[in-house]
């Protein structure tokens, strides 16, 4: 079975030597303040710095050789255009990369340094595939989507099935929800390997389209998404949707405020530079204290790509 | 000898169930950029978020049951006071911390949180000597200095005996110079536990004294001290110089800008939260990186505490 827990292990396997097996941290005073025993699976630490590393890893080493001379393409103005490009560059791959001509000229840099190969369009989601239609025409170059691809979603689950390696008996690993690749990828580690262990999202209010999406029953979309946690503004698609629709067991959602609570909580306790993004699991176990009161509870850190310029304090 | 290795080795246990063990972090980018192996002890994870700890512990556990029960007192408006407060709270001694009254808000909130009982002065020198004096007569408190006390050396030096105890083929450690505690610790442990490793120091140009200190082979003053790296404005003492002028090899100066480069690549490189203090032993490696390459090269973080909202970057 292509989610089954053999699968699983055998991505976990195969990406091991292109990624960092990233440490499991512990806060004395954040658990204090949560009411339970909280553990981090720090992707800010993977390379690049976040999750998608592995999903992209993942997805080029299952193409053919054939499918791999000819390279990838994506689009993506956040982690995944990163991710690819250095996965790709580390495994010999060309990487196409179909940006925003409005993205941050620090994003375009970091692309660049991992030797990705950037067209600029507008930002429109028509344009963007528009444009990467073109580039796989005219290259022969795969198409990867960040979130929306089998091989992404297992890759992303590898981070959970490693936190459940470290620690077998969490009630609940949490994680942030944007365009559904993580959350489940780690749905699919829970269910596998998890024992009696639950798997639940943190989103922002202000782009609550998964948790929408599990009360509708259909793929929801945000109309605006004025969160600071900018890596959860996309949506959901038709192949990770069923996978979240049947594991996942509850999303939590939190406002902007709760969101920088945390993310202050986690720089300021635990030392770690990491996204606003990776604050909502926090953020939505400390809402809800109550129900989480002294449970083991795994919170995957998404990633720690920020702009120190531009920092929410 | 007080200063000896089993004394060394004795203050290493002594402290350890009270203190964190910090684990040490490399990065293949940094290490890249500097040309060198780095490993860095991160103690900036210790508890309250630096290595102070390891010597306020140590002070207070050799105080006498009698001592212990009228408590301590220092004069510090940085870590040491913090840490002071946290020892002697977790050691269930009162602690009786003098601060400039000009000090951060956050700094007087953070040592209430730990229990320390404030007395505000004026912020020379000669005030809070005479306010600690006071409030030892008043007390029968005894007073600790935040890094003239061969205690509280002992105890600073315990990070790099860690670091070598987990490489100990270091061809080099490396600390930041600021009162002197911190490289008089380190200078004790390369000289009991290292393998022909060297000691070194990085200082700001703009706080130079140590630098200067070792050149006339007298304590020498800072005039001014305008320097991002605020953890090391002040002077050495007559307990740590002698050790520091026979066992420290060199001290390495280097300019705000190069302080401030080797910050934004701790934080955007490992993703960690560091103090500018702790990005000058960094800066001085990469500073004069064609003496040290290929040497392999432990990095003493010195802490972690930073304000958010006044960042250098």
């Amino acid at each position: 079975m292509k989610t089954g827990k053999a699968q699983l292990e055998k991505v976990s396997k195969l990406i091991q030597p292109h990624i960092h097996r990233t440490p499991v941290l512990t806060s004395h005073l954040i658990n204090e303040i949560a009411g339970a025993d909280l553990y981090f699976k720090c992707e800010n630490f993977q390379r690049m710095g976040a999750f998608k590393m592995r999903g992209a890893t993942n997805a080029i080493l299952n193409l053919s050789e054939e499918q791999k001379a000819k390279g990838v393409v994506t689009h993506s103005s956040g982690n995944f255009a990163q991710a690819l490009s250095l996965a790709a560059k580390s495994l010999e791959v060309p990487a196409y990369i179909v940006m925003p001509d409005s993205a941050p000229e620090v994003k375009k840099a970091a692309v660049r340094t991992y030797g990705g190969e950037i067209t600029e369009c507008p930002s429109t989601l028509p344009d963007r595939e528009r444009t990467a239609d073109e580039i796989q025409q005219r290259t022969g170059a795969t198409f990867i989507h960040p979130s929306n691809d089998l091989d992404v979603i297992l890759g992303q689950g590898t981070a959970a099935l490693e936190l459940l390696e470290d620690e077998p008996d969490l009630d609940i690993i949490f994680c942030p929800v944007g365009g559904g690749g993580l959350i489940a990828g780690t749905a699919l580690a829970v269910k596998h390997f998890g024992n009696n262990c639950k798997c639940m999202g943190g989103e922002p209010l202000e782009a609550d389209d998964a948790w929408r999406s599990l009360q509708s029953g259909k793929i929801e979309t945000n109309e605006t998404a004025n969160t600071v946690a900018d890596g959860l503004k996309t949506q959901l698609g038709d192949i990770n949707f069923p996978i979240i629709l049947e594991h996942v067991d509850e999303i939590v959602r939190v406002s902007e405020d709760e969101i920088k609570t945390a993310l202050r909580l986690i720089w300021e306790r635990m030392k770690i530079i990491v996204e606003p993004s990776s604050a909502v699991a926090l953020a939505a176990v400390i809402k809800e204290k109550e129900r989480f009161k002294n449970k083991k509870i795994g919170i995957i850190i998404s990633g720690g790509n920020v702009d120190l310029a531009k920092l929410p304090f």
